[in-house]
């Protein structure tokens, strides 16, 4: 339990399984015995170390993805993910989302303080648990899109953070927003959070339906939500020249998928990165709260603690976008 | 000789010697036999065509590296360099700089005016010629750095260019600008140019020189002007997390020298490409006819057109860091 002054312990609420979370699945990311796993999750604070103001028993939280102190200068400029005391959860020695409590360091910079009504209102709790992650996270690639009032946005990636990145890109006032995609319920909830035109093609295709939709042109904005090299390759593809890249598909693969020389004669930026977001929960909560955007839909499939494994395994299938965990 | 109606004919005044010429002069990229060469002039309008509307016989006039219609979307937009209609001096079928006169298509989305007293003050000939590339594209990765009043920059590349972002920089408030290079000449014009501090290390070496004069920590905008993996990989290197890398230098080499790891977890942005210098020139030119600027110092060798391939050896073998021509 409390190991620092500055902890928080919390009783896990709500959790959830994401796509990288399959990469230890998988086994394609090493692991040791042992080792927690999950970063996303809200809950009750049920014990508060000596030097926490912020927080005390009996408060509903959401945590970010990552904790941070809240006091370097990287936190001070909003890049919560670059603070040198921040960590990731279900890192070697720290707790996981996916359990029933979590021991979270410097509390008072990490975690953010919900309604405390919240907490019987099951359909709001599981819109809030998505600003632990995949909602903030599809603000940052919007963002990185320079996304704006009347964009024409792209959104590579039909994932729950694509899915995101089109509620983010809506809510910052896009005025037409394309999602790839060729998975009909995930293209159906493109559609729900704003999209106004899918393209179900892939590669060299997709490029292609793009730029006719947009007479010959690609789209200023472009959400890069997926990490692979084809993905990227598609988002350079679909790009306006001079328009930016915001991709937070976190990179695998060996090689970039960027072409730099397509990117310099068109100058095409590339914007993004680990989503710091600590920082978006205060802009995102009140809209989550009013309803005016609800990225509930994301969790298709509910789970308990015992049940995480059938969890993993459907996510894994495809049979499930994104998993929700109620321990 | 005018070929269109909205061309222009002028007589070079001053014209140079740009390090991407290099490549052709050393085989590196493909010409044809008779292919003209030259993306830097200034000159005088010796005719115009009947639907030139902006310039006049006797006018005195800079272009930019492109030609441009100035009517199009991309130009409206001000990314000149991606008009369907524009090209690139010196390709094949156009006209070069490097000789006594050059056909300009598009002469009203292409020239700019200069003050016609301009025409006999030798030193501001030359101070203006560097807005027909170095300046403008120094100061394209300068704006693509996110350059602003007191920022700290590292600049990659002591060429003209990455001199030119130096200034660039400077002008745009930097408070902070530290110059990467090793050639005592040049880092001392960078010194002129509002440089606050040298390193003359390479690679990991330079890294952690830059890292040390800013307490550990990478420069907030960097400005990228040599276009090799080595470069890019610095660049990546000196970056804050959060921060820009403003890149001019036209990308050479089979790889990009971009680790997208590294670049996704630190949350840096790569943004720049092809400067499109037709649209800074209104902005740049009050401060050098002002004397608030003054590239000239980046030419430091004048040779007649009889001269250019000495010029072309001068500036291979690196006696010679920028060749001014007077035909």
């Amino acid at each position: 339990m409390i190991q620092q002054p500055t902890d928080v312990v919390l009783r896990v609420l709500r959790a959830c399984i994401c796509g990288s979370d399959l990469w230890a699945y998988r086994g394609e990311s090493a692991r040791q015995p042992g080792q927690r796993i999950g970063h996303e999750f809200l809950g009750i604070v049920e014990e508060a170390g000596s030097e926490v103001n912020g927080f005390a028993v009996g408060d509903l939280v959401v945590a970010p993805f990552v904790w941070s102190d809240g006091t370097c200068a990287h936190c001070a400029e909003g890049l919560t993910t670059s603070c040198p005391q921040g960590g990731f959860w279900g890192s070697v020695g720290s707790d996981g989302g996916q359990g029933e409590a979590v021991r979270v360091p410097f509390a008072d910079g990490t975690l953010v303080r919900l309604p405390a009504a919240a907490a019987s209102d099951d359909h709001l709790l599981t819109a809030l648990l998505a600003l632990s992650d995949v909602l903030g996270t599809g603000h940052h690639a919007a963002v990185g899109a320079g996304v704006k009032r009347g964009s024409t946005v792209a959104v590579v990636g039909d994932g729950a953070v694509g899915l995101c990145g089109v509620m983010a890109a809506k809510r910052l006032g896009a005025e037409r927003i394309i999602a790839l995609g060729r998975h009909r319920v995930r293209t159906d909830i493109a559609r729900d959070f704003g999209a106004t035109d899918v393209v179900a093609e892939r590669g060299d295709a997709a490029v292609e339906a793009v730029r006719e939709l947009l007479g010959g042109e690609g789209a200023q904005a472009v959400i890069e939500a997926v990490g692979t090299e084809q993905s990227m390759r598609t988002a350079v593809g679909i790009t306006r020249d001079g328009g930016s890249i915001g991709y937070v598909g976190v990179p695998h693969g060996s090689g970039t998928g960027l072409d730099l020389g397509i990117m310099f004669d068109r100058n095409i930026a590339l914007r993004g990165g680990v989503a710091p977001v600590r920082t978006y929960i205060p802009e995102l909560l009140p809209d989550v709260l009013s309803g005016t955007i609800d990225p509930s839909p994301v969790f298709d499939l509910t789970v308990g603690l015992d049940e995480v494994p059938a969890g993993y395994r459907a996510m894994d299938e495809r049979t499930a976008l994104k998993v929700l965990i109620k321990p």
